[in-house]
């Protein structure tokens, strides 16, 4: 079942940008994992956050990914531009009003 | 720039099922007011809660679509499933890692 992970991601005062050129760099990898989808977003009401929405082939999909080398790698290079504020939500997706 | 609408709809408890039916209830003004995607979804954990990420074409393409008749009336008819707890966020989307 399609499994979405919507996060916010606090960065500290001024580093949002470059938390989103690490999020949006190419990763091939993430598809083979089962990654459908990652929007990385900005709203400039909010300077020091970045969004996120990812969806995935299912929850333990995504839990598997947090597993690999490479995703903990690049955890890893994000964590010094981040404040430690995080939100969000995560749900499995049950249907959706533009049909099929 | 597609923007997105992620958030969190709290029930009255033991309505979540209904709001679910009608939020994904098939709606075909949706994708004419620039809507690509409407996914609704469930976490069993969070049992009285209705989670939505929406992209759509434009912030405006939004906003406007509040303003219709058929937008209205449907969440008028939803109202009353509704506990009054809302979550969520907005962004607008500037890129991905998956590539274009």
């Amino acid at each position: 079942m399609t499994f979405v992970n919507a996060g916010t991601l606090g960065t500290l005062p001024g580093r949002r940008d470059e938390l989103v050129a690490h999020l949006t760099r190419h990763s091939p990898v993430l598809a083979d994992l089962g990654c459908l989808q990652y929007d990385v977003g900005v709203d400039d009401q909010q300077p020091d956050t970045v969004f996120v929405v990812e969806r995935w082939t299912s929850a333990q999909a995504h839990r598997a990914s947090l597993e690999q080398p490479e995703v903990q790698a690049s955890i890893a290079e994000a964590r010094p531009l981040l404040s430690g504020e995080f939100g969000g939500f995560r749900f499995e997706v049950v249907g959706s009003p533009l049909g099929a």
